[in-house]
């Protein structure tokens, strides 16, 4: 049995996450270890109906408090109907989002605050992943994304830019904070060198 | 524009509310009140999709805390898309079961605790009823029903009674606790009297 491990994978949409699992998936599982690849909301029966409603657009009337208390019911189905088992049978996990997302999308972007969130999410805290990898983006880019935002300025594009820059700030504060656990890389990097940085930092937690 | 009032009812099932509640529906209505019943899960489009997935037999393996979380998240829908526009435009609300029963039935029937029920739910503390009527089993009828359960003892029912005993006395707890709010009615009394009492309370309360 190998040795298990939990990693999670967080940014804004568009920062390279979803590459970057792949190719990590790609080259653990060249290398001979059991991978489960997960994600966020969803990943099991219960949590993937909840995503289905998290993501219908048909419920836009839904409250932010209630957003996020079913971003975090996702998350405690997932955790131990999913990655608790599969930990436990020495398993790699990789969790396309986790509670960081909902402390810097709810928390931040919705200003619920970090408080509350973490709060509402405390029966899993004790499951936090070993290696968490934040994309984050370059102040460049990000300014590159508000300003397409603002192309077309309405209010409800308005709310879209704070929002973003909220929840982008958040995740900052975010890695600052949990820096013991949150690896920082540069989205602006080429795929190659994310990759190579990802791949070193893992292989050190598994040969340790 | 009538006076707003909230009301809700709680008490274990076949405790004879849903009775309660018709009666005082149509006691009200026939005043001239316009009144609005609605029930716990659901009662919005959001919520009632919550209660299907909470009632789901399909979704047995659901844990504990997804459970609370989804009522939670059910309420506060709930509370902020039906009942406060309804209390601001003056309409008396009637709600089959409020918060105290995810206190009862998560937090002591599940043993996941009031503090961590009424944390998840803190959000809506500041909407709770004006009146909550309690429907309290009597000593004798509560030991009928476990008396009923014990009939085909497995695994399974034996954590059915002490489930029933536990959320039964988290009732009991909470109306204690809270009875500047809660109204506890002997469930063992006539429906005649019953009705009396709560009619009597509520008559009371809107000729303030």
């Amino acid at each position: 049995m190998g040795r298990s491990l939990f990693i999670s994978f967080e940014g804004i949409d568009g920062c390279g996450k979803s590459t970057q699992i792949r190719l990590l998936n790609e080259y653990l599982k060249g290398k001979g270890y059991d991978v489960l690849l997960t994600r966020e909301p969803g990943g099991s029966v219960i949590s993937e109906k909840i995503r289905a409603m998290l993501l219908d657009k048909a419920n836009s009337d839904m409250t932010d408090v209630t957003e996020a208390l079913l971003y975090a019911a996702a998350r405690d189905q997932l955790v131990n109907t999913v990655i608790i088992p599969a930990l436990e049978e020495g398993k790699i996990v990789l969790c396309d989002r986790f509670v960081d997302s909902s402390e810097a999308y709810q928390g931040f972007g919705r200003r619920l605050g970090s408080e509350y969130i973490l709060d509402i999410n405390r029966r899993i805290l004790d499951h936090l992943p070993d290696i968490t990898f934040y994309f984050k983006l370059t102040p460049e880019e990000a300014q590159r994304r508000i300003s397409n935002m603002k192309r077309d300025t309405d209010r409800l594009e308005e709310a879209g830019i704070s929002f973003f820059e909220r929840t982008n700030e958040g995740f900052n504060t975010i890695a600052e904070r949990d820096s013991d656990r949150i690896v920082t890389l540069n989205a602006g990097d080429t795929i190659e060198n994310i990759h190579q940085k990802i791949t070193d930092i893992v292989d050190d937690y598994l040969n340790r």
